[in-house]
Order: structure tokens, then C-alpha cells, then sequence
């Protein structure tokens, strides 16, 4: 039997999710893999009462468990940049393993951090162990697409947005409510979290340095019930997606909403649920879902680390594989399919001038959705959806289309899932 | 760099797929892993010219690989039972590791096998790593459940059913058209593969030995486009499934189609896709799906498993947590929801004698479908769905109500997928 002795840095709902499930899957953990996992000490800025911290020595300054010599791992749970940050640091400068659900830390500054002996499955996608899927169980794959719903809250106020037809306001309220968006949530609904894991997607999957800044990132403000409902009409769902694709000149790296056929395994994970498709050369098209969130299942993922840290100390840290001659390519540059919910001036001649200018500009209508039964001169929307063009000629063509007198309003533009 | 030294029994399709795929991705898979995998020699017991070997030595006796001391694993990849058999047992017994994807070996011989050395991730689910999420993605969980499709030809031949709405008969002359189902399809089509991989996740899931016997079977030959169609109007889908419980008293293990709601994920894999869905006390609902088959994608799972020998030579084997306090219920002492199709003469009262002897049984009825318009004295369908009943109850009632004079067919009874 291995041992392996760790530290635990914060008491939060994940720690004590990781104290509990060491606890009381200890023997479980121990047949399967022959691991022994013994918290020597729990750091965090006040102590907490009512949490069983199973013997371990408590501190309430969470550097105090670089000093303690018994400690080989630590479990670093605070959270937020600062700290949490040089704690990492710290520890991996001396020696000691880091395992981390911290996605920010490690999509700003994985660059800076020596990365050998840094796990952090928890980071992207909560229990869903996609990490070690792409490093272990699809190890002989290279990977062409990498997609997903990888923020839980907008995949439940999306959800929540279609089911019952009300507005972004509304289910924001709601969310918060339950827990499921913070007081301020611009994090989640803007996309800055998904956009987060799938810098760490990236940097795994395609060898990235982790680029954050480089990554497209739209939030779901803007989706509206009209939009999910047509979407609907034309046979997709609206989904928040990080979406990322290999080319032979650079890597597609983009967080938006996204429309995703009724015929895809994408579509139907609602809720709270995360969902991340791998599609690879040897494998095909694979998906992981599962919770992406709360204590007890980003605990799961925390604790398959610390295993997997105790096995192989020894892997390849993600350093091995930086393969810095793939540039990520600005969006301009993608081509995908687009929504377009144009709204006009319901007058003769309108559809004539917008198919007119997407004509311009070599983009083909796939499909029209044109509501009768309105009044002449009352606002109607035309709903298009086109095929494959690139976003640059998109750009010029949205331009020219919100210039024209007939147009009443900004045009809303949403991608589509591209066809892996 | 760790190096491992295999031979390869076996020259099919599959074998050409490790072959190629080891030599295609080699760098990828050095760089990521640490492992470099050297193929010194492949055995079959006829060459085939057009086949690269990559520099690797040739034999026509598969035995060849045992004697030669290069090889520290062996890659069985002849199937079948009698030969597989004996050169995985020969292979273990003189130290070597053998990685297979040869599911009726596991699940028949596996207790006979010693297995410290022995890996079978490509024995189920094709290229889903279900066996590495098991053993170290989710190494810290309980499961309570793990259910799934887990036979591709069987999922291909109802998707297609429901899609066509044409019978059995027709889809299995396709499915053997297409290459999806063998010129004998009892294999796939009675639900012994399905019952071959359950056997072998509930050995790794739930601790016990290989019992391949006392999982309940049944195939999709009795499944009509009626059925699939009824189960529509009640929102479900018919999906051939492999179940396992754990209960305190033992656990379900049974493979037989069964209604899935359209709310789960599960229902909406279609073709020759696999998923497997697993229930766990810290990871809580998480499903893996992705090609079941395929000579790439099963040699994506037999390089994984090779890689994770030269990683962990040492982690336990599943003996190391055989529970064999753990009973397998017999099917008779489940619980379920059933969907019930009687076929019954259209005359007043039979409605009622029919739910006289469900309600005599303590069977309640959640939803009923009866259509109208048919003449008095036809044949009609009374389909139901009842809640949660034992099935030993509900076999009375079955032999009850096919004694009816009012009955006037065989009742098609199909399980309700858990609520899990």
C-alpha cells in the first residue's frame, strides 16, 4: 500500500466534501487503489466548529502547511488569485504536490507555475474526470474538437429559459435563489468561467500554452425566449458552449451561445449538468456529463487527483507536450453557420434586401422563418440560418444589414455548433 | 521515458488498429504518457501481406509470443474462448501483463484468470475509458448504480425501428447488410454481449466475482414498432439496457429492454453509439457514451490499457475488492415499473377485470393508453404503465390475466428504467 500524506487548504463546502469522502470511503479507495490518503493538517483563515477533521492538526494560516515537513501534497481550496496562488507556488517550489480545483489560478497563471507535480481535475467540469479521460483513457488519441457545456449556471438558465419561456431577468432572480448564480454573476453568465476551463481544455488537449486572453468569450445576455423558440423551430436548442478545434493553421478557441441540433448528445443536458464532447482520431466522438459542480462532486474529482498523484508522480506534467507553432486563431477567422433573427420594418422589399447583401457576400440561406398575419409596417422578424461562412464576411454583412432603414434593431447573431 | 515491449496475438481489425495507432500517434503518446510502446512481434495464424507491421517480428503460432522474452505484454486479440484462453493464462503465469479485448473470456473465465497483470478497458464500451473512470476518475465513489447500452447493434436496430417504424426482421437484414450485426446475430440481438460486458462492470463496480450466470437476459426480438410507438405517446423511449443495483441486500443485475424517459440522457444515444450511465454517492449522475465498436476505436481502449500497464504495474487488481457477502437478487425480487401491452377482445368490462387483477396484486396504474374507434369484438391494445411493483407480484398477475378469455394474446411486458 502506498501512503501519501496531505495538507488541506480552506475549509469550504469542497473541503469538507474531501474530508467526508476520505473518511468515509477510506477502505473503498484503499482496495481500489492500493493508496492511502492521511490528512496530516487543515489550513483556513477561521476554524469551523461543527466540521469533523478526522485528527488532523488545524491552522488558521494556511502557509503553515509549506513548514510542516510530514505534508507531501496539498490540497489547495481557497480559491480566488492571490493567495491561493502563492500557496501553489510555494508548495510546488518545495517539493510538495499541489492538487487544485482553482480554475483561475491555473487558466491566468498555469505559464508561470511549475507544472510537474500540479493536478486540477476539479478544475473543469466538477466530478466529470475529463482531464484524466484526455491523459489516460484516450491517451493514444489526437484530439480534432473538444466541446461543451462547462458553466452549469447558464446551462440551467438556459434550461430554465426554454422550459418556461421567461426572461434572462427573471431566471437570474431564480437562479440566485437556489445558489446556482452568485450575487454577482457576471463570472458565469458572461462566459469568463466557461472561458476559464477551456483555456485548461486547450492547454491539454492541443498543447497550448494556457492563452487565456486569446479565447472568444460571449455570455448569454442577450438570449432571449424568441430566440430559444425559433431556435426550436429550426430543430436546435440554444447552449452555452466552449468549443474548441484543431486546424492545420491554429486552433479555434471560443465561448458563446451556440445552437445545437435536436439530433446531438449536447442538446439534451439540461440543468445544472455539464457535458464536455471529445472528438479524436482513433476514439470518435465521445462525451463525459456530469454535475460540474458542488462540494461533494468537485470533492470526487479532488480526491481522484490526490490518488493519481500517489500513482504516478512521475507522468508528464502538461509542459511535455507545448507545442507553441499552433497560433489560436482570432474569430474572425472560424467559419461556422449562423442564427439571425433580423428585425424589420414589415414593408415590401425587406427579405429582397437582406437575402440581397448575404448574397454580396457569398453567405447561403439554409432555412427561413418568416411569421405572417402582422400588419403592414408593424416590426417582424426574419429568422435565417445560413451556411458555413467565415465570421469576417458575417461582420461586413451584419454591418451593412443593421445600416439599412428597414431594419429596426440590432440583428442578433448566434453560431452554430459546428459538424464534428 | 519508460519503455514496454509488446507482441500482439491476432491480425484483425482491431490488431491493425493498435498497430497503426501506435505507429501514427507514437510521439503524441510518448509525450503525453512517458510510455513508448515497442510492438516486437505480432502472431497470427495467417499473414496478411498488405498489413504493416512496423518492423515487428511475424509469427503464425500465436504460442510464439509466451516463448519470446522480449515481450513483457501480450496483446490478445484473437477472441474466441478456447486459444484466447489459454494464451492469456499461459501469459500471466510466466509474468507477463496482458492487455484483452475479449469479453467472454473475462466474463466467463475471469475467476479462473489470475489478474494482478490483466487489463480489459476495449471489453466494454469499445472506446468509452469506462473501466479507467471506474478504477481512478471516480476512484472515490460508492456506486449505487451503473446502467447503460452496451450493445451497439442492438441500440442501432431500435433506433432504426423507431425512426422507420418497420419491424425486427426487416432492421436485422439491414443491421447484417451494414456490418452492424453478424450473420448469427443471437449474440448481440438475445442480449448475451450486453450480458457479457455487465458481468464485468459489476465485478469492478460492485466487488464481486465474474458471475455471468446470474444476470437476467433478455434480447429485443419480441420488440415491435407498436411498442415503440406506445412508449412514445407515454414519453419514453425503448432502449436495450444493462442494469446494476446495489442494494443492502445484494444487487440487480439484469440486461432487458426497457422504457427510458425522454428526460434522460441515456434516451437520446441513438444508432451504434454506447453509454454508460453510473450512479455514485460523491459524483452523483455521470455518463459516458461514444462508439461501443470499431477496430480505431477499440484500439484507442487497448493502447490505454497497454500505457496504464507500463504506469501502474502495481495497482491492485479487482480481487483485491471481491465482496462476496454480495448476493445477486434473482430478477424475481427486483422492483420496477412496467409497461404492459394486453391485447384483449374490445368488449365492455374488460378494462375492468384487467385492473380487478392488477389491484389484487397491490399494482397500481400511473398512465393508460386505450384507443377508440374500433368495432366491438376486435382486438384491441390496453396499454399501461404501472408504478413500482416486485416482479415476482408481477408475474401472478401476468399468468392471471393472459387466463382471461378477454386476453387474447401473449401480454408484452417491458421494465421501466429505475428513477435513479
Amino acid at each position: 500500500m502506498k501512503t501519501i500524506s496531505i495538507g488541506i487548504a480552506g475549509l469550504g463546502t469542497v473541503a469538507q466534501g474531501v474530508l467526508s469522502l476520505l473518511a468515509e470511503n477510506r477502505s473503498l479507495i484503499e482496495q481500489r487503489s492500493g493508496v492511502s490518503v492521511h490528512v496530516v493538517r487543515v489550513a483556513s483563515r477561521s476554524a469551523k466548529p461543527g466540521v469533523d477533521l478526522h485528527g488532523a492538526d488545524f491552522s488558521t494560516d494556511v502557509m503553515d502547511l509549506l513548514s510542516d515537513s510530514r505534508i507531501e501534497l496539498i490540497v489547495e481550496l481557497i480559491g480566488g488569485e492571490g493567495l491561493a496562488k502563492e500557496l501553489i507556488v510555494g508548495a510546488l517550489n518545495s517539493g510538495k504536490a499541489v492538487v487544485t480545483a482553482n480554475k483561475a489560478v491555473i487558466a491566468l497563471h498555469g505559464n508561470e507555475l511549475p507544472r510537474q507535480a500540479l493536478r486540477f481535475e476539479a478544475a473543469v467540469a466538477g466530478a466529470i474526470p475529463i482531464i484524466q479521460a484526455l491523459q489516460y483513457g484516450l491517451v493514444a488519441n489526437q484530439f480534432s474538437s473538444i466541446s461543451g457545456i462547462i458553466n452549469g449556471t447558464c446551462n440551467y438558465m438556459l434550461s430554465a429559459m426554454e422550459e418556461e419561456g421567461v426572461g434572462f431577468d427573471e431566471i437570474l432572480e431564480r437562479a440566485q435563489a437556489l445558489g446556482y448564480a452568485e450575487a454577482d454573476p457576471t463570472f458565469d453568465v458572461d462566459g469568463i468561467d466557461a472561458a476559464h476551463k477551456l483555456t485548461i481544455l486547450m492547454a491539454l488537449a492541443f498543447g497550448t500554452q494556457f492563452e487565456f486572453d486569446k479565447v472568444y468569450v460571449e455570455g448569454i445576455r442577450a438570449i432571449t425566449p424568441t430566440d430559444i423558440n425559433y431556435a426550436a423551430e429550426l430543430g436546435y436548442r440554444i447552449k452555452h458552449l466552449g468549443i474548441l478545434r484543431g486546424h492545420a493553421d491554429g486552433i479555434e478557441a471560443r465561448v458563446h451561445p451556440t445552437l445545437v441540433p435536436h439530433g446531438e448528445l449536447v442538446a439534451h443536458v439540461s440543468g445544472v449538468l455539464n457535458a464536455v464532447q471529445v472528438v479524436s482520431d482513433a476514439a470518435g466522438k465521445t462525451l463525459f456529463s456530469g454535475p460540474g459542480a458542488g462540494g461533494a462532486a468537485t470533492a470526487s474529482a479532488v480526491v481522484a487527483d490526490i490518488v493519481d498523484t500517489a500513482l504516478n508522480s512521475q507522468r508528464p506534467s502538461v509542459d511535455a507536450v507545448v507545442d507553441t507553432s499552433k497560433a489560436i486563431l482570432p474569430v474572425a477567422q472560424i467559419s461556422s453557420a449562423y442564427y439571425l433573427r433580423i428585425p424589420t420594418r414589415d414593408e415590401p422589399g425587406v427579405f429582397a434586401e437582406v437575402t440581397q447583401i448575404l448574397s454580396s457576400h457569398n453567405i447561403n440561406i439554409e432555412a427561413v422563418i418568416q411569421k405572417d398575419g402582422h400588419d403592414q409596417g408593424e416590426s417582424v422578424d426574419i429568422v435565417l440560418l445560413t451556411q458555413d461562412t467565415q465570421e469576417a464576411h458575417m461582420n461586413k454583412a451584419l454591418a451593412q444589414l443593421e445600416a439599412l432603414a428597414s431594419v429596426t434593431d440590432t440583428v442578433m447573431r448566434i453560431r452554430v455548433a459546428p459538424q464534428d
